[in-house]
């Protein structure tokens, strides 16, 4: 092959081109560069619509956790390379942000290639996301235990031992896992959700390539259907049992339940206060049983849950928001409302008054060889602590909760989330200082 | 457990319930039921988004076919069980008539349950597309060549041999074909699409229900970005290569290019004349190996693909949409686009003049135990003859694509679409009169 002839440019590509922040690739001026853009609306789609939205990459908390829950979602869970140092860490986090910074504000990874003539070098940006505006995109980045050292991992490898959080450990054994270790743990964590998949598939490719020779993919899950409600404005949606989830959670309104139960504030912890204005992410791999579920009676669906399906109110009475009353007794002095069922373990007022901050979504992962869905629920949870936050309840609900005999955890995670990047740092910056 | 309170019934399920179609379940009058919604926009949705959106089930041919591509699908290969009779068969077909009927108006598979009072039967609908309006759900039914038996699959099980179309034979083995078993082939196919996923999952989730006892999944997958325009609306999407994809590809809006190339005729073939207005759909589940074409450079992808990576232009120059000239010649003779080209080998001038309608999506399946990305394209394709129309494209590609490089056929399936369901009948009927 000899030269390739300069493509014509899309007036999208010009615009893109023409925005600020143009990489800067070896040896090729920002100018001549061509910037994806993701930038302007098909012609399906409003200016004004959500596909137009987004966040802010840089705060003083990293979006993606009070932000209102965007519908699809691919988490990615990566480990260190063995040979990579403490300074290939440190570089893996500043590219990571740069790269965030870019894709959540609409823009590529990188750049795609120079603007005319051919270009012997890969492209920064894989480009699928081209004509694509951001959906909301949020980028989310969290580090495991494993990272910090100790736990049967070994050595020390980044010299972060005396860092770790004391929350930050292993999650227990709970009564029922089935866990697979192909499905659990990591050194590091990203979250990227948008409401189109291409663009939140798009961000996590980039940020994986990125990392190539320093972090590799570990495990990798995809989610289309937000099972819980962030912010009022959110109608509660359904998971795959066919009920509406999450109409107790916490939503980003309530600012000062948010303080209490999912920011982890300073002095809580002193040898990780770079965790100040953090949090702590659970994520839990819950297949469901679904055939079963579906052969059981409606009867028995709204009793294990404890509200009704179609409306989702507490089958104590009232309505989807009615608070549930655990002392109202129906025929035979039975209660209306088992004391293990869902809502029954789940209810703050039987776990010290905790409340979780949920973002889960739904998955399917085609059918395993008998013809069954391999379906259910990816369940995330942004906490303050999950020694007060996660383990008491799921401990309680391992052992208790009607729902277990439909649903089986296959997959765990905690990861110490830092707080935002603010100004020109890069995230978990405070890790290192 | 004893009584169970009714629970309070929401706006959108009562209006649901007032609509028609209330299923007739066993024993309780359709006006007792409670019949899912999905009726009416969420609040983020306005009620003329294409969230509400809805196509006729029934028609001259299938929808889903010339449909402008909905944004994700859900596709399922079934195999009949082993005890099934051919009259299982034209029940399994009238059941999920009807089923998709009533979904693809937005309504759920059947009803929920009593509108009060508890319910000791599973419901007919499992209920997680409640509250969501069909965002231009199609549900597309097709027949696999073991359906009518001989190829090895034993005897005529269903009394189906003599009417099997000469067309409907397996595909043959292609050079480089890494073909799964348990990604190839069925008795029977679903394509359901929508632009929410959750509603094209719940579509197959609710008739492999419909099915037990009589058929079982055998494979399925999701996509999620549409990777070509079947509408002159529609712009050009992207694939998982970061390239524009089905350019070329045949449009709704061109009808008699449609009859030529999609549907088949009266005449087409004596023992299968059911199949007039039908068509046969191609499905083909290509691996791409992300990691070394992300590695590749720019000049590479461009010269494999044929066209400007940004812009899509054909790189004899021109934009998006103009012709590639094979003739145009660069610096030392060498034309410019390479016959092997992606471009060159699939343009209708080299292949007698066949076009696709194609329909395929992206998808992403996690990751491998090697941190690779598990992805690519899950190739659609719908064609009036397979022997004409796919077969000898698909044999010069695996020859001679520059492409085959990158990709991987993993997964493979065949399956003749029946005519469009018309009056009161039901879809295939036509192969059992």
């Amino acid at each position: 092959m000899t030269a390739v002839q300069p493509g014509g440019l899309s007036r999208r590509g010009l615009l893109a081109a023409s925005g600020a922040g143009a990489a800067a690739a070896g040896g090729l001026s920002a100018a001549m560069m061509l910037t994806p853009g993701h930038a302007g609306a098909t012609p399906e789609q409003a200016a004004d619509s959500p596909a137009e939205r987004r966040y802010d990459f840089r705060g003083e908390h990293q979006a993606g956790i009070t932000t209102p829950a965007q519908d699809r979602m691919h988490f990615a869970a990566f480990d260190m390379d063995p040979r990579a140092s403490r300074e290939d860490l440190v570089a893996l986090l500043q590219d990571w942000t740069s790269a965030a910074e870019r894709m959540t504000d609409g823009r590529g990874a990188g750049s795609l290639g120079p603007l005319s003539g051919p270009y012997d070098a890969p492209p920064d940006d894989t480009g699928e996301a081209i004509d694509l505006p951001p959906a909301g995109l949020t980028i989310t980045f969290g580090f495991g235990s494993s990272l910090f050292g100790g736990e049967g991992s070994g050595k020390d490898r980044f010299g972060l031992a005396a860092r770790r959080p004391a929350a930050l450990e292993r999650l227990p054994h709970f009564p029922g896992d089935n866990l697979r270790q192909q499905l659990s743990d990591g050194d590091l964590c990203i979250q990227a959700c948008s409401d189109d998949p291409q663009v939140a598939v798009h961000a996590v490719r980039n940020l994986t390539r990125i990392a190539m020779g320093r972090a590799h993919l570990r495990w990798s899950q995809l989610g289309f259907g937000r099972t819980s409600s962030t912010s009022d404005a959110q109608s509660t949606p359904r998971n795959l049992f066919g009920f509406k989830d999450g109409t107790m959670g916490l939503r980003g309104e309530e600012t000062d339940a948010i303080d209490e139960h999912v920011w982890v504030s300073s002095g809580a912890d002193p040898r990780a206060e770079w965790m100040t204005g953090g949090s702590y992410l659970v994520a839990r791999k819950i297949a469901m049983r679904i055939e079963p579920w579906d052969r059981s009676s409606l009867r028995e669906q709204e009793r294990v849950v404890g509200r009704t399906k179609a409306e989702g109110a507490p089958l104590s009475g009232g309505t989807e928001f009615s608070q549930p009353d655990f002392a109202v007794k129906g025929r035979g002095g039975q209660p209306m409302l088992a004391l293990g069922s869902h809502v029954g373990i789940a209810h703050p007022s039987h776990n010290d008054g905790v409340r979780l901050l949920r973002r889960g979504y739904n998955y399917v992962d085609g059918n395993d060889e008998m013809g069954r869905l391999a379906a259910g629920l990816f369940f995330i949870a942004f906490v303050t602590d999950p020694r007060t936050h996660y383990i008491p309840m799921q401990t309680k609900m391992s052992r208790d909760d009607l729902m277990q005999e439909y649903v089986q955890h296959v997959g765990s995670g905690l990861f110490a989330v830092p707080p935002g990047a603010q100004g020109d740092r890069y995230v978990g910056q405070g890790l290192f200082a």
